[in-house]
């Protein structure tokens, strides 16, 4: 990918002169203004608004801003970013909205006032809905806008390889169960995904979702089996879903696998000393953090990035679902 | 306690004339400074390195430095730092060491640098031997120096508990067993407390400790096992040992809590859907993280705060211990 840099050295002039051509700002000549633009026609450069306004960053500091770093998913990633950022020099200052729009608002106010060189960011909510960032920004599970890099498991196949695995294993009433966003995020495409390979093989499959729900996973877990559900295979929207789903079930009389089987969504367990060990479609979180980290300091360095990154997802087997029939 | 201002006050003078004593930088006459003098004694005010400092820190950002924000007893911990953090408008840098020396010096280097105005620190290492940090510190479970207040659960109060809960329980044979490090921590007092009450009821006690060990809990436990102990009732130095030890108990044919009982410490699980769910005993997270900020800014405010803050824990049965006898 063409940089502003590339854009300078094969107009012949400094990036200061870029920068004025991209920004309309300052004084360019009209030679010079059509040398420049030839130029960036020539590489395909797509100026990215940006990164245009790095210049004006003061430190070598990363806002990260999500739900809370007290859930293992966020953990994780959190610690890989900071990892990753640390190699560069850059640091992390970490901000916990608990997915509640004020004060996501009042911590992108407090990241631009602290001049951050950029934001890694997890949201979940709408607050983005006509609010200037005015930041390099990457999103992480969510297309945010247009012009920010955003970074996301494969959910959608995640979605279609738990099918799959709970067909392959004798399931034919299925069922998506989670907790989802009044937005759409990344989180949206599991279901699509289970879905739809329910739906090519003619398997009827409940999806029971709550939305922006904020109690902890069994009331909502509770609320499935008030509907009465017949089903044998499950994929919940997150492990600790999973988890409850198992745990609700068996007051009920129901054993996993043998009753029905469960698959999760993240990969938390990071160790079998706790049981069930959950079937569970795993996310690549340190490498969704070291490319959101890669992303945001390409962005940096004047850098048009790829608006799409999408990384694969695997499925765990664990112990939630039956071995695979041989043959 | 009595603060700067208290002493300028007294003293019918201004609070730079205060630090001009203090310091002893600048002019002051015999007459103000024998005032000053006086006010400080009367009021017992003892002037710390660290708070005379604060005047030079430019920034309302402090450092966490802790070995991994992955762990889930650290994440609660960060997550409720940063949060109380935010209360006062600071924001938090994340450091995550990995308990690495190197690393916690480089961070260290790196968070004066970027003129953090205070530091909280999770250190296990013997890293700040020889080390000048000059900005204002407070270490969490661990006493770094006399002139760095800490703040810790009370671990010796922890071994003591459980030690008490398994012998009521019926246990005879007791052991204590988990990783350490080879400076001293809080950590230890859990093994103190937990040997005094064998002691004091003249029942054996093994105690079996790896020092800066790093692999899986898993493989501590399986040195422990090769000594063959002989053992009834068991302190692990952390809940995830105590998982471990549960897991490799099964392996050799022993049940929790039929053939042993075990208590783990810290507190990690947050939900009741994984077994097993684990007798421990609970630190107080939130409290020690709230008091860690409220000393941090303490001194940033110019007083004069505790050297040394012990919270409470308490003991939570779950279900790796037996029900207490009636009676």
């Amino acid at each position: 990918m063409a940089g502003i840099k590339d854009v300078a050295k094969l107009a012949g002039v400094g990036l200061g002169t870029v920068s004025r051509v991209l920004n309309n700002s300052g004084y360019v000549s009209d030679d010079t203004r059509k040398k420049v633009n030839e130029a960036i026609a020539q590489l395909n450069f797509v100026p990215n608004e940006v990164a245009r306004s790095f210049k004006k960053s003061a430190t070598k500091i990363v806002g990260l801003l999500l739900p809370t770093v007290w859930h293992p998913f966020f953990s994780e990633l959190a610690f890989y970013i900071e990892n990753e950022l640390a190699k560069s020099d850059y640091k992390l200052m970490l901000c916990n909205s608990e997915g509640n729009v004020e004060k996501e608002l009042e911590y992108l106010e407090m990241l631009k006032k602290n001049q951050v060189a950029g934001i890694i960011m997890l949201s979940y909510t709408g607050f983005l809905q006509g609010v200037e960032i005015n930041l390099p920004v990457v999103s992480i599970d969510r297309l945010l806008s247009m012009s920010i890099p955003y970074v996301a498991s494969n959910n959608f196949e995640g979605g279609r390889l738990a099918a799959e695995a709970l067909i392959q294993r004798g399931c034919r009433k299925l069922a998506y169960v989670g907790g989802g966003s009044t937005v759409p995020t990344a989180v949206f495409k599991r279901r699509d995904g289970f879905a739809s390979i329910a739906e090519l093989h003619h398997l009827p499959c409940i999806v029971y979702e709550e939305f922006d729900f904020m109690g902890p996973e069994r009331a909502l877990i509770q609320g499935f089996f008030r509907t009465e559900p017949d089903f044998d295979g499950v994929l919940t929207s997150t492990d600790l879903y999973a988890a409850a789903l198992i745990s609700e079930a068996e007051k009920r009389g129901l054993k996993c696998p043998q009753d029905f089987q469960v698959i999760g969504f993240d990969g938390i367990q990071t160790n079998d000393y706790f049981k069930p060990l959950l079937a569970t479609i795993r996310q690549p979180i340190e490498g969704l953090a070291r490319k959101s980290v890669q992303l945001l300091l390409g962005m940096l360095d004047g850098l048009v990035v790829d608006h799409e990154t999408i990384l694969d997802v695997s499925l765990f087997e664990g112990e939630t679902i039956k071995p695979l029939p041989m043959g």
